[in-house]
């Protein structure tokens, strides 16, 4: 049994905190900790655990793994703090929207030799794993495309859009990542195009809301990502990978299976709306397989696949402010 | 190249006329017939093949074959006619409502030795035959369970229900055959419940209009089949089999493959109307399947096989009116 | 908060209280229950609830509320005395193989007036009762047809075969309630075609593992069930619909939305194979509707609606017997 | 009744051919020419027609209209010469592969007043139809992406990859014209990734066989566009069109619809392998289409709708030799 404490208990950490203390045989919730003194207090009453009285508090004490799921500001101080008191680190995604600062992280994690696991879910979704496999595997032969399709549901208020780094930080960091993921590649290369189409509000912000780029891997494959601040049928979430033998797709689930058939044609269900529906399980496998990886000593994404999608996202913005392809190693290596 | 006269030129003949003249290579449409001149008149002028004046003149003549569209009360004694002038037959369902009729025309196309195929077209439709394939290459194992759902999108006018023999040996007998086509095994035992719910006309009539039908196989199989006069929603056509190593099932085709998704959910185009729409290609590949049977010699749906669904047909009726269950040997042989 | 105490800590009941613990806000664990100490400590611990020494002292405490999860042929007693007791009352399905024990249990707990309800999760299910509610509020017309798959992806032992009361009273109760449920009407004919084809020491034990039903409904439905034991391809369970204005149906869900394409055609996952994996959602909305109803004063399932679907199976057996329809008045009224 | 004559009967003349003769009502195939005299005569006798043995002959006949359905390098010229002889024209895709030639084929037509089709088949296809339909209704709101899939089976010969002109005017000439079709609006920029993955053969043949597209449209719609020569599960084309409203997608069709489910999963037949299979439906109703433009007046894909793609299609060469984004307007007005 690995005790684990969850610093920070806004929506994603009492999500965190709860999927720990309720549905992961191995860990043990410990303790939470969060600035916002009264939500971690009803996080810790409701699981009960302790209520740590500072991040020191955690970090000095004997508690083997920590959970960080703060603000995204905090995250390198907190890797760093967490890695020279010699803790196991979940850190929830995006590591840092400065290079530099990733990079501290990195050498505090990698001087410390912790075990790290950086929080992409989606790569646990079961039906994104497994067009990943059929990559892997070989059952669709070379890899000569992917296709992601993103697109949220509705947009974040203006507040988290100016402070959120931009769309291609914020958003699409996880499609970045699930190309690496997906391919097996790095990216190489990125062109955008986007534009503010849902609201001008998000444009006066300094952002778009649309997008559609295209990525060149090492490895020659070609990616397509498409994301929209605001798809009104659901969350939107495939990816489509295409190569000499075959093609593999995770399509969208629906919310259930029922099908009405009248003289007007046929109705579903809309897809799940938020992505708590549609991405609990993976969450939920991501811990098993940070338990897993804290037995096996392997991680499945370390601190350096925290790493790529903020360079991906960095050579975006330029591409967009251009409107010209840009190579990655222009902007980070 | 096979020569063929077309005898009955109503929708049905008319639509084998354009198939053979069109569509079949190896066959060549001689000349049609119908007691409704005009009509064969306007075919023979649209095709460019003679018009013949009575069905003597077309048993006289060097055509080899001849198609016999009529209306069922002439099947019988057209088969006997064809068969004594030692044509080929392609024979419209059902051969008969009469047991006593059907032997009669049974026995002339034994003695006579000429090649006959009746005309159960879904046999060659690609999803149910893919279905048939499944239970017969053994993918699916032991066959223990098929289910039928045959529901027509309207019923037909009261004036045809009233000379149609009745929903079981006029709509049903499409399944009965599909029944025995699918599990490879004869029919021993039938059991009917049956109503009338969707026009009270046709109750009056003395019919039924909505049906399910337990029936029991030679080989151990029970099969259930449902029928209505009237889906709304269109031609509504599908075939399961079940057996201890899986199960195959043929879902209705859609008119397009287009999905429309709002915040209101998802909709697609209803799934094709009319018989003509969902059936046609396997009236086109009964017919490459009658042309090639001429060749080998052997015929995938004979005389025979014209017979057994009658004689389940009548166990329906029977079984719907003395609720109990009823052995095919009560009623036939 | 409603306090709930859990009886029998096997398979289900287990699963009962950690859904409770876990899930569902507004009903507390307080203690647990089995006859088998060793088991209910387990359980105890794991979710930090009392470990009760008997029956006796959890009816003799204040716990406002019993889940009656222990084996079938305790039901009775069991809710008699919670009964007696003032509690309100959860009862796992069937609530007994015999027509006067329930009795008993029907008198008990209308003397008492104490809400119950009786564990027929497959209500919850959300596309199921999408068909439901497409049947209830009219979206279908006039309800001519429905028609049940259920089938199991693997026979229990046979040593449960023996004491489950039979096929019918075992798996068919479940789609006999779902009939009730979908209709909205009382079976009042059974007739039923059953065999022997999983395993012949199924048939040893006296019961059977293939069937086919036709139930007819007070409001002139007819309804289909399909019953097997062993479907190698994982839980098939699907509920049609069919009416005047169109038809509605549950699908089985997929694993996940995966597919692959590939020169030898398009491959999906199974789909889920064990009833816990299909079906946990219905069972948290079981008991979110078990609070709700504590509220309201009006429990969705009642102990009547425990009674009826039994007295359909005995009905099934007696017609498996003498191959006749047989009138559910006949057995029971 | 209009009469027209074919001219060219390799594979598309031929396909042609037969569909107005068999299955246009209105139209009336009076002649077929070919300079391969053995191939038209073949048809001529098939179909009951006349054989010309000249353009000229043709031209010079009282014939109402032609279908140039020759090699592409003598489109221009046929069209002006049927132009002047004030025939109406139905003519293949693509006009030219030089953009001065097709400005001389709009003047000549325009000069002349004929009515003139281009045979951009996909417009017609019900379920692309069904797509464009959704948005033109406004269905989905304001039309923010366009994705198209565009696969072909299997790579055309080497022979026809050197004088194609290159994939983009080739194969992708298509897409550009279903991007303008749905989205309503001219193509502004391109952006283009492409490579040889499939067949070394065609880089060295100058071609590239996989890519992906990136089109900006004059009313802010951003498409794109992937190709491959080769799908090996079959015609891959598939076109989804998302708004602030909603989204819409035609999917590929299946060969049939049964699915067999074991315990290794769920398997269906492969989506179409050739593109005459998917799209016999299309190229019928471009017929119909064009026999009602002659009675309406108004064609809906005019001479101008083949010279707009063909500007895309430069551009996109371009834009792949310099990998940046190329404004149409570089390129051609």
């Amino acid at each position: 049994m690995t005790t684990i404490a969850v610093l920070g208990t806004g929506r994603i950490g009492k999500m965190h905190a709860e999927l720990i203390d309720r549905q992961v045989p191995g860990l043990e919730l410990s303790a939470v900790f969060d600035v916002y003194t009264e939500g971690a207090q009803a996080v810790a009453n409701d699981l009960g655990c302790d209520l740590a009285e500072s991040v020191e508090e955690v970090l000095a004490s004997d508690v083997e793994a920590v959970a960080i799921c703060t603000s995204t500001d905090t995250h390198v101080d907190l890797t760093v703090a967490a890695a020279e008191a010699g803790k196991a680190i979940f850190l929830e995604k995006p590591v840092s929207l400065d290079l530099s600062e990733i990079d501290r992280a990195v050498d505090a994690v990698e001087a410390a030799g912790v075990p790290i696991h950086v929080g992409f879910n989606r790569r646990f979704d079961p039906a994104h794993a497994a067009v990943q496999k059929a990559v892997a595997d070989g059952s669709l032969g070379d890899l000569h495309m992917l296709k992601i399709t993103s697109r949220d549901p509705a947009p974040p208020p203006i507040e988290y859009v100016k402070v959120s780094g931009g769309m291609f930080v914020d958003m699409t960091i996880h499609d970045f990542d699930m190309a690496r993921f997906v391919t097996g590649s790095e990216i190489v290369e990125v062109y955008v195009k986007a534009a503010v189409r849902v609201d001008p509000a998000i444009g006066e912000a300094g952002d778009v809301d649309t997008a559609l780029l295209l990525l060149t891997h090492e490895n020659g494959c070609i990616t397509s990502i498409d994301n929209s601040r605001q798809a009104v049928y659901g969350y939107d979430q495939r990816v489509e990978a295409f190569g000499s033998a075959g093609m593999a797709g995770s399509e969208n689930p629906r919310s259930h299976t029922t099908e009405i058939h009248t003289a007007d044609g046929t109705r579903q269900e809309t897809i799940p709306y938020f992505f708590l529906e549609r991405y609990i399980p993976s969450y939920l496998a991501a811990w098993e397989a940070f338990r897993d990886g804290l037995e096996s000593g392997s991680m499945p994404i370390n601190i350096r696949d925290g790493r790529a999608p903020l360079v991906a996202g960095i050579a975006a913005k330029l591409s967009h402010e251009e409107n010209r392809p840009v190579r990655t190693d222009e902007v980070g290596t």
